[in-house]
């Protein structure tokens, strides 16, 4: 049995997977707000998924914990996890000892990865199961406040060499587009990231980005422009995704993502308009290799339970060292 | 002792690798035009290895051959070398059998990769040569007539899911730039490729980005716009690569790079650009992180070479498998 979590920035879903893969059992509790109370979230999850999901924590084996923010390769610390009101957080040696009072076993490794990252690898490992045929390669674009994408290839997540992969966001399509948080003009997330359009749309709501589609169905031309601009960022990502790292298929998840077939019927429109004009973009049937993940899926917390597991693999490989 | 070969629009380059990989015989010869010219381009280099290279074609196991165009992955098929004059050809399939005349081994496998795939090999594996520390990951950005690049990690090349891996010169990166030949406006391609380039300064001459630069340097102002579109396009795509890929390194290579130090400076100074208006962009170090191939360099044929040692592993395993 594994654990995985997913903490967001309002909410934390954790699972726990069976040997077989299948999932056991899932909960979801508001994530807690600072470093400390971030790691208590962890804890409460874990306990949690014992308690309220009938879970027997005796044999979980590997917890991992998927989170939006920098992750320092090799270690489970967390850096500029803005949404979570963290800074700086040593959260696997935080969780580590504390975990002793909810689970009988010592030592139970725990394992930190990227949110997005750890969605793609969940993602992937979905994909297979649905009985659809495994993609050699896929990349998850995640569509949130802001636009990050995960890539797996032959089921392995690709880690990059400095923490950027995936990172395309950040990527300009276009020197007059509008300014990005991060500097530069005309950014994927400029274009696309929920949070850029919410500011742009300047007005108060708790879902701005559906306020924005339904304010251009009604013809309001600034919500037509934010609209088409989300449509036109998502498909540079996806263009940007398969003609750099060929992947088979480009799953998009996220918050947007609520809207659903509304979202990717304009994205759809933005692809097929780009094949119109370009034989070569023609070649690449994009609009066939652009899925949804259905709303509500566990993939987050399922790919953080896989990262999870490779920490136990390491885990038993250094026991078994000391132990000999 | 393994053989390769980078089969270029103009030149064919061949070498011979010894076992601890390093450069025991090269030569360099006129490429035929169309199919059965490739061929015999080929297998005539491969035999003045040999003849003039002194190179003991008895010892050689493999063949790779790099070349410009699509591979169909598993095959050594070859389609649209457009610059040789190939539509389709089965170029494993018809080099095999006229090698027996020129090497006492029997059924030598030959492999066919897109040169820029093979370069990247190259690239990264020299890289590791020169005492540099190896990077974890490198990508080959190839400014020839197109734009491609080749990505390398963990010394592994990235072949992607449908063989569009680092095909970056087709993302769009201005809604208003130029026109590209593939159909769609403002492709890296479009602004940095040294065919669009030639096209659009529209001036017959042997070395056209070559007088570009002259131009430019000169003030005139077409020449300095097509030169600054240059950088841009070049400095967008290094931005791609490590931003979806994450490579340590980018390469450049191929005919644009001619140009050296005059290219290099353009380049630099326009990643500094975005660097000054980005904090996140300056976190890249991306100035840092891009390099010139030297002229002259092996890279493509040596890449290659590596290429057919895979297939001499597939080649052992298959003849196991027939005799036991």
């Amino acid at each position: 049995m594994k654990v995985g979590l997913d903490v967001g920035g309002t909410k934390t879903d954790a699972v726990a997977v069976d040997d077989a893969g299948a999932i056991a059992g899932r909960i979801r509790m508001a994530t807690g707000w600072g470093p400390d109370a971030v790691t208590q979230t962890v804890v409460d999850a874990v306990r949690a998924l014992g308690v309220e999901a009938g879970v027997d924590l005796s044999a979980v084996r590997s917890v991992g914990v998927g989170i939006p923010g920098q992750i320092e390769p090799g270690t489970g610390r967390v850096v500029h996890a803005v949404n979570l009101g963290v800074d700086e957080l040593d959260l696997a040696r935080m969780v580590t000892p504390q975990l002793r009072g909810v689970t009988p076993r010592l030592g139970l490794p725990v394992q930190v990865e990227n949110d997005v990252k750890a969605a793609a690898l969940g993602a992937h490992a979905l994909h297979a199961r649905n009985g659809s045929p495994a993609p050699g390669s896929m990349a998850y674009l995640n569509l949130g406040t802001g636009i990050a994408a995960g890539i797996v290839s032959d089921g392995v997540l690709w880690r990059g060499a400095r923490g950027t992969a995936g990172e395309v966001g950040h990527i300009s399509v276009d020197p007059n587009g509008p300014l990005c948080r991060c500097g530069q003009r005309g950014c994927i997330e400029a274009f696309a990231g929920g949070g850029a359009i919410a500011e742009r749309w300047a007005q108060r709501s708790a879902l701005p980005v559906r306020d924005v589609f339904d304010a251009a169905d009604q013809g309001d031309p600034s919500a037509r422009q934010l609209r088409a601009g989300l449509a036109r960022g998502v498909a540079a990502a996806v263009r940007v995704l398969v003609l750099t790292a060929d992947v088979d298929i480009v799953v998009l998840g996220g918050g947007v993502t609520a809207l659903g077939e509304r979202l990717m019927t304009d994205v759809a429109a933005e692809l097929s308009a780009s094949a119109e004009a370009s034989p070569f973009m023609r070649s690449l049937h994009l609009t066939d290799r652009v899925e949804l993940l259905p709303p509500g899926s566990p993939a987050a917390a399922l790919g953080a339970a896989l990262v999870g597991a490779e920490g136990d693999a390491t885990h038993d490989a250094e026991e078994a060292l000391v132990h000999g």
